[in-house]
């Protein structure tokens, strides 16, 4: 982690659903977001609509590469089948670096069953790929980025995953940042859970007629969401 | 299935902490309700306990082969180091029929971090030890049985995974019978989320000082719960 006072937040593969999403709360919040993309021009053009979403320039896009080297946390938000790939090619980059892994190991078309990958979880699968230097932890999977790009509370909390507690509360915090509710889901085997209500949820919107299922955890207190629309 | 007005559910290994909160919730619902244990004294001092608390003499206690005889579908809420025993010892008693496997994969002492058994979810090994004449669907695994015994509405929903899914609607109606909310979460392969779910929960409750950690689905119009306190 750098000592500089604003931490800048790269999300790989950033040019999807869920990325933009996830930049537009934390340009709100006030990081550093880079948009990272195979395709550098991809990239720049998803960072100028966000900043005129934003009505400010607080958005930069460039090169995985690039964003993955000028980052303090890493995002990685690419469809399952360039899991791999993104990583083999970004594993000296994420060194020293906390990597949030988004990704869900949907196989289409079946895509509200779960398929558990050899290593149990892709979350699983990217610590294995990048090594002890990295810090993997999985979140933000289950959230509908219908919900994010809107500035409404989000009927979805985030179950967080990592081997390490401290990674885990960066990540929380994070959460928090984009006006989320977070909970601490303990170790990076638990991931396995997390992606997996994915395709339930999925599921459950085909089968009950929804659109945005979500999950909440009940039982409380609750960990309040921060910022003005919480 | 029988072709009798009223089902007789049978509760294997009825006597823990799960079983006797379902048996009060069915019987007071209007279903014939069995508690089993291998000790048969132990399962009819249980439904004497149920039927002080009913005032009426709804619950009866036998053997888990009697009780397996006996039901038109049966529940399975015992420990998962009891888990295939029970289900060998019980595999004529339960075919043609359906059954609801409760059971969470945990693994004392670390019960706040998922173990995947090696067919994916004890319910898929369930389904494996019985073989096709038996439905087996995977639900209740997350609701505290604290919220069972008591009369309030239950701060937790109740995934429902199975590969039939008329099967699935009959345990639907056996939540809605519990005054519970139920979601249909698609086939078997899905048990691994819904059972990881519980230690996921389990660790929650730990981390974020806790005590009945549950799960709502989000996103609606919900399925809602059907009876006196929903």
């Amino acid at each position: 982690m750098s000592g500089r006072l604003i931490l800048t937040l790269s999300i790989l593969g950033g040019t999807g659903k869920e990325g933009p999403g996830l930049a537009y709360r934390w340009a709100q919040a006030g990081y550093h977001v880079v948009i990272g993309s195979r395709t550098p021009e991809k990239a720049e053009r998803v960072a100028a609509e966000l900043n005129e979403r934003l009505e400010r320039e607080l958005v930069v896009g460039m090169g995985n590469v690039e964003a993955a080297e000028a980052c303090d946390i890493a995002v990685l938000t690419v469809p399952y089948n360039a899991h791999r790939d993104t990583l083999e090619g970004l594993k000296d980059q994420l060194q020293g670096k906390v990597l949030v892994d988004v990704t869900v190991p949907l196989v289409p078309p079946e895509v509200s069953v779960l398929k558990v990958p050899p290593s149990g979880s892709a979350a699983q699968e990217a610590q294995e790929i990048l090594g002890e230097g990295v810090d993997v932890v999985a979140a933000f999977q289950n959230v509908s980025h219908v919900h994010l790009l809107e500035d409404h509370p989000v009927p979805c909390d985030v179950l967080v995953c990592g081997d390490h507690e401290g990674a885990r509360e960066q990540v929380l915090e994070l959460v928090r940042a984009a006006r989320l509710v977070g909970w601490d889901a303990g170790p990076l085997a638990n991931a396995i859970v997390v992606e997996g209500l994915t395709p339930v949820l999925i599921g459950i919107n085909k089968r009950h007629g929804m659109k945005e299922a979500g999950i909440r955890i009940t039982g409380h207190p609750p960990v309040e969401a921060t910022g003005p629309d919480a």
